[in-house]
């Protein structure tokens, strides 16, 4: 038995509770300064708010004042917050983490530095960490937490540069329902984390245009669409130093499924291409329903990673044509059909 | 302007029709034995009954008796009749085919030879040519008959192994909604156009289970299945000569994708997975609606094909615990669910 501490009573951090618990671990879930709703339900004994379910009985939850307490004795921490909350989140948490402890996180999306420059989330995380010690483990794959925390079969990629580490997470985590594959590519795996939420967003364009009637079904152009994303998703992997096969694997093929099938991105795609409003009025829109929509943001940093890329000679700007129609169709207020329509396989 | 006759009046041929006449070209439709029905109505100026609107006006149509007419003077010849009936049909075929006629086909599947041995339809069809200049070009790619006739923006590959030749083919049939990628990958190309048929039938399982109530919403399933089936096809491609980019491109997960969504074959897993039927029973339901599925004798040769591969040592035969498990769902009556859930990623 081990003591795991999740940061983060969001959707994912309170789902991963149910495998942590099967397992019989001490499990404690840590709520952010903006998850305090969530944590006070949970103790008034209500259903998880987010998740509709109650939590494992055992769970032990914490506000956030009580980080120190969450973490005292932690022999693995799970980062669950936003991508734009890791970074503060850790800078409070590294003090409390018991040395030695592991680390992994389900956070999803790039770090814009001051500069502008893009960051992987572990390239920023781990210079914060007191020790040498520390390694980033994220998990990547298709994993919706409303189906996670009802034990739907589920199977995803724990990834760490120390693979024996990746491994020694994983054995704490797996259940049979939630398959873990271990793999050292941590690179692959932040850039299809991220990039998915940007690209799902290409889908429910299409699906958004179709419901407003301004084109028929068009599973032809989607499934282009679909197969472009995953192919400009290898191209970043490649040109981050990791592997095409995790684009074309869990992370990539499986996650930009799972988010273009039903995910909050792909619902921001769909009611933006519906013209009633514009991109930031649908990110307000949807913000004050309590839904994040991280492929938006995702957009935006991921064509400046690949500029970034391209610039080192690391990839070319051309091959980045449904890349470039989202940022023009998001940030440019481009027209959405024409875009789509027009978009090229070539690399 | 080119004179281009198409063998097969159903679907997709006839869909042909419609960027070929966009080019100008003078454009045949040679109907079958079992087309009668269709080309009566064309010739009587009714709609396309399959494709449910008028073929262009241009467009001449034979019935099965007129196949030398059809044929005479054709400088680009598109086999477009099912897998099963593209070595009959050529071999009636070929003796009309003028010297030098271009060739291409989108028969999607394998054929199983005397001693159940699975080959590509490729390597069926060449041997019957009367001259050594013929070259076999497949087509493959996301590419629905109902929504090509209706201009709906397409991208597809043409493969050939004579990438030259390809480019010929391309150039007579290319319009601004039917893009058209020259490949040498003939046999990555026609391998993923008869696998995915199979595979589609996978998701069709996940959405009948939940349709008839018997598993809950399971999205994460479904993308590792989906991912699966890529990764999968994929082995096969390479197992074969070919590139396993094809399988991660527009012919594997492209094509996957708009049969996954939309087809017949489901249609068919769907109908399977509710549990009122055998799936011997499902195919003949559907054929008596007029329905092929070809993904049900894809998952039979298909899975022949790899044991044959494995026992050539060009791959494992563990690494296709999906086609495996499709496999006893629909030939040995296993359980659908059980054989879904436990599927494993690892290759």
């Amino acid at each position: 038995m081990a003591v795991i501490t999740i940061l983060g009573a969001g959707y994912m951090g309170s789902a991963l509770t149910f495998p942590a618990d099967d397992n019989g671990h001490d499990v404690r879930l840590w709520g952010t300064w903006l998850d305090n709703d969530l944590i006070s339900a949970v103790q008034e004994g209500k259903e998880h708010p987010r998740l509709q379910t109650h939590l494992p009985a055992g769970v032990r939850t914490y506000y956030s004042n009580g980080l120190a307490e969450a973490l005292a004795g932690a022999d693995l921490v799970i980062n669950a917050v936003t991508s734009e909350g890791i970074v503060p989140v850790m800078q409070h948490a590294f003090p409390y983490m018991p040395a030695g402890a592991l680390f992994a996180s389900v956070s999803k999306g790039f770090w814009v530095g001051p500069g502008g420059n893009v960051h992987r989330l572990s390239r920023m995380v781990t210079p914060l960490a007191p020790t040498d010690d520390f390694r980033y483990l994220h998990i990547a794959g298709p994993s919706k937490a409303l189906e996670l925390c009802r034990r739907v079969p589920t199977a995803v990629h724990y990834a760490c540069e120390d693979l024996a580490r990746a491994e020694r997470v994983a054995a704490l985590m797996r259940t049979s329902y939630y398959q873990i594959y271990p793999t050292s590519d941590l690179a692959g795996c932040e850039a299809c984390s991220a990039l998915k939420n940007a690209y799902a967003i290409a889908i429910g364009l299409f699906d958004g245009l179709e419901k407003a009637g301004r084109i028929s079904q068009s599973y032809n152009t989607k499934s282009v669409a679909f197969a472009k994303a995953v192919r400009e998703m290898a191209l970043v992997v490649e040109a981050l130093g990791g592997q095409a096969d995790t684009a074309y694997g869990l992370p990539g093929v499986g996650d930009l499924l799972v988010t273009a099938m039903a995910g909050r991105n792909r619902t921001f795609g769909e009611m933006l291409a519906q013209g009633q409003m514009s991109a930031a009025q649908v990110v307000a829109y949807m913000s004050e329903q309590g839904q994040l929509t991280e492929g938006y943001p995702a957009i935006r940093t991921g064509w400046y990673l690949v500029n970034q890329l391209a610039n080192r000679g690391a990839l070319r700007l051309e091959s980045f044509r449904l890349l470039r129609a989202l940022y023009e169709i998001v940030y440019e207020n481009a027209p959405v059909w024409p875009m789509l329509r027009d978009l090229r396989w070539v690399d």
